[in-house]
């Protein structure tokens, strides 16, 4: 049976030799020295792989299931919600007048991974519930605040995101679902939504729907969509609650993975709802919140990868098969540790050094939304919403296949569901498609976000990478092993850029052909930057002589596996994407 | 519901415009015109649609069952199974006195394709089966021969095979069962075997296991391992059957997919085993039917492909989402097709160009088998041995991927059961792991199959590539499209095969800590190959103004965007190779 720990040590070393979050002047920062964040971690940790990660196989074996409309999540859920509830992990980021504790969103974001590593389907109930409170505190009229908000950051409530409809995913101006002006200036939802995580459970008392809809005769298509608050039961004017809402679960899906957390189809029959923020502008409400939604999605990624690969090494060191060719590592045993094999290894050290630098990675990006959010810096929310994309199309797809690796390491085992290899890699396979699949964060990278502001977001971050190798190009340690190779990456992401300026001006389809490949060369460019960084970092405290020095040596060459071995990649995308839209749009859709 | 269409034409293309089979000398293919092999193809693929894909997600979702010590296949496989039997479909490529029909083994390879495109499960009882009889046929005594080839070859009787043990999957050295010579002449098997692929069903009369046990007093280790036919009934004289053997079902294994087919733990009680070929050879006797095996399984990888891109096809001209950026093409419907965006083709093209060019690769390979069974071609022999791993190792992992990429086609429905598409991938997984783990494939590969006869046959092969290249240098048609980029993936696999040698006497693991990338490497030449030999069928076609012109329009396109896309992965895995053993090998086994 698998187990998990928290990379705690890991997290301590991005959150503070690497991003240097106490000596940031962003609000809140000041507080966060080690020992704070330190604490906070362990105890996040320890619900994590104590109260979370032992219901995650059986909440996988049991599922959902509906009885007389009413549907029970798998045995203990409730009883691990109500300490998650307890120990306030909810109200983590939360403003304090809405009884959160009003921590940065770093701090929130490593709890995410923690949680979602330990139990994707449990951490989704709390997620959709962070996100819905969000967009209240982001939308919402004061009354709405004051009504939602305490009990959603308490976890008394939980929330839910409800876009889909049978025929339309992405393209939502299709959307079918109506919201009828009532007299008393709410309104009256009628319409059928897919795919509801969360939507409806026994965790909470009630259930807080934000759902988007069409008020009839508003505007055609996209611009024609608002967002309600849609609440299972109604809400009396003192708190209570009164009585059921016309919407119910019509069906639990059976899918692939996330068993343990109910995807719903609801059914809203004239339900009540109430407008979040403006008529016909619910796109606006959604987008607003979409770099937080997308980058905690991306933490799925990196977190299934993570639990994925703690299996995986501890099965290479104990599993006794076969012996090293270069003499016998375990003279003693039968057989030597897989983890003696240069194969083994290179899938390990694989998944080792992608869930590091995707580490970094979010938690960069985690500040850079603090840095918008609590200092107001707009060049940093040009910037995060530049890498948003990325962070959830490159970090779930290499989460993925790194999953999928680790299920190799075991062999026939990996297959067998008891062994629970198998569930890490159904698990993240959602995180690829839900929150916009991944094909349509590319489309969103190279359509709206490289042109942004006439390109300034990207020319900043080309800026960012060439400072500092500048900073660094005196470090003999860092350069061949790191500074080069990522010269080359950062080379490589520039020249694909050009040449979507070149030809996409004359024919769109030659930048949206190579928009998926640009996604990962942004990727891998990304997670080389991240090691460059930190193998500074580590060279800074091996020369101080400061903390463990095994750590450090380790960080290093798990950098320089990645800067050796998966960083070339960048030369082969920008290969696919120079060869241009003939290659991929020539064929007839008839010839197929 | 997901569909499948055995792709005929695809196949009939290859065999006669690419292999040219019936010109051919090779005994048999005379006869192979493509009236004849069409009309076996068309039956096959009718079995394969109509008979065995109806029940492949209904087998998923049923999955085998054990009740009293019975198994138990999922409702309908049953029936179907007597209408394989029925049609002779196992025996097609068995020799004639044992009721097979002789047909050349690249005949049964379509087959094989089709069967397994259409319920992998399904197909496994049928090919488990037929690789045990191919054993028997290979190394059991005339009495052996006589007693069990029939039955197995119409399929009244299954065959298994048992290798694996709970403590030693790749290292059978290990192994613990034993085989206690009995007075008779024959073996009393003690032990347990796990992971045993149709290991006990209701499916057949009698089930033949071959076995994998140890004669105690033998050589240690692998050198010390015997073949043991075991009959789940024993087989009286006079052809009727007698007892129940002592070997039983102890479990039915839970796993990620292949549900219709049941794996089973197998308990040998002092089981009566025959010796099948020599004491102490078994390994040998595996080996000398691997080769089929590994292509059988490398078959899989593709057919799962195969199945998922149909119905990712069918789903992307069908769904209405979003508009084609270059302007509207379906101005009567609410949104275009999905197959109007370029990310889409991208995908569908990725999809396409593997299909098609794997399929080429394995019938080749089949051949080749075909040429060294039929006309005693050692040349051949040595260039399928060569070929194995890379057909097994790549076309089941770029399989898998493809099955992966289908299901995100679908969007939100790829991760919903009821839609089919996340059984392609859950079956496709099983193909990466067995008859030799990928990363077992590629040690093959690069320790024993690239030194073996002092490299002649990668010389070989070399040759091969280069003769093509000079023969058609001065087709301008193909030039820049195919050979070019044919020439740079060859001259990538050398200076790969270059670093390998002069590195790897120094040090193995600068070999080994490559031999993943390698195979890979190995892979997507081959398929470059293919291209350009299809490709320049299609010329030779499109030429003599013979056949659909867009049938042999769209190979070279589908052609082309493997060159131009798929091809340049030989930079990446070149330079991952030539970055040696340090990054893979630095870190001590504690400080992962």
């Amino acid at each position: 049976m698998p187990s998990y720990a928290a990379p705690t040590n890991d997290m301590q070393f991005i959150l503070h030799d690497v991003l240097n979050i106490s000596q940031s002047d962003i609000d809140g920062y000041g507080d966060l020295d080690a020992d704070f964040t330190g604490a906070i971690l362990e105890e996040a940790g320890k619900i994590a792989a104590e109260v979370l990660n032992p219901l995650n196989a059986s909440g996988d074996q049991q599922g959902c299931r509906m009885e007389n409309g009413v549907v029970y999540t798998p045995d203990g859920f409730k009883e691990a919600f109500e300490q998650v509830k307890e120990g306030g992990w909810n109200g983590l980021d939360m403003p304090e007048e809405y009884g959160g504790q009003n921590l940065p969103y770093v701090i929130g974001t490593t709890m995410v991974e923690m949680f979602s590593s330990a139990n994707q389907a449990f951490a989704m109930y709390q997620g959709l519930t962070h996100g819905a409170a969000s967009a209240i505190l982001a939308h919402g009229s004061d009354d709405q605040k004051a009504t939602y908000l305490p009990n959603m950051v308490s976890l008394e409530w939980t929330g839910t995101m409800n876009l889909t409809e049978p025929h339309c995913g992405t393209d939502l101006g299709l959307m079918r679902t109506k919201a009828e002006p009532r007299a008393d200036g709410s309104y009256q939802i009628t319409g059928q939504k897919i795919f509801i995580s969360a939507g409806e459970h026994d965790l909470a008392d009630n259930i807080i729907h934000l759902v988007l809809a069409k008020i009839p005769g508003g505007p055609e298509g996209i611009k024609g969509v608002s967002l309600f608050i849609v609440p299972k039961f109604m809400v009396n004017d003192d708190g209570s609650l009164g009585a059921r809402n016309g919407v119910a679960c019509g069906k639990i899906e059976e899918k692939m993975g996330i068993h343990g957390n109910s995807t719903c189809v609801m059914n809203y029959d004239g339900a009540v709802g109430y407008l979040l923020g403006e008529e016909h502008k619910g796109m606006r409400a959604m987008f607003t919140m979409m770099n937080e939604a997308r980058l905690g999605v991306g933490m799925q990624g990196l977190a299934q990868a993570e639990i994925a690969y703690q299996n995986a090494l501890a099965y290479a060191k104990d599993r006794l098969q076969g012996r090293d060719v270069t003499g016998v590592k375990n003279p003693e045993g039968p057989a030597d540790p897989l983890i003696v094999h240069p194969d083994i290894r290179r899938s390990l050290m694989m998944q080792k050094s992608f869930t590091e630098g995707a580490r970094a990675f979010l938690l960069w990006g985690a500040m850079l939304i603090d840095q918008s959010h609590r200092a107001g810096d707009d060049d940093a929310e040009a910037l995060v919403s530049l890498l948003t994309p990325v962070i959830k199309g490159f970090v779930t797809d290499e989460g993925y296949d790194m999953t999928v690796r680790a299920q190799q390491v075991y062999g026939g085992h990996g297959y067998i569901e008891e062994w629970g290899m198998s569930q890490f890699t159904r698990d993240a396979r959602i995180a690829m498609i839900y929150e916009g699949a991944n094909g349509v964060q590319a489309l969103d990278l190279v359509g709206r976000k490289l042109p942004a502001s006439g390109g300034k977001p990207v020319m900043a971050f080309f800026e960012l990478v060439k400072d500092f190798i500048k900073e660094n190009e005196d470090n003999a340690d860092l350069k061949s092993g790191f500074l080069d190779p990522l010269k080359q990456a950062s080379k490589d992401l520039q020249a694909a850029g050009m040449y979507f300026m070149a030809e996409g001006m004359k024919n769109p389809n030659a930048a949206l052909a190579g928009s998926y490949d640009f996604m990962h060369l942004f990727g891998h460019t990304c997670l080389g930057l991240m090691w460059a960084k930190m193998a500074k970092a580590a060279h800074t405290a091996l020369d101080a002589g400061t903390g463990d020095a095994t750590f450090f040596e380790t960080k290093l060459a798990t950098g320089r596996f990645y800067m050796a071995r998966q960083l070339p990649m960048t030369g082969t995308l920008l290969a696919r994407i120079q060869s241009g839209a003939d290659p991929v749009m020539e064929l007839d859709a008839a010839n197929f």
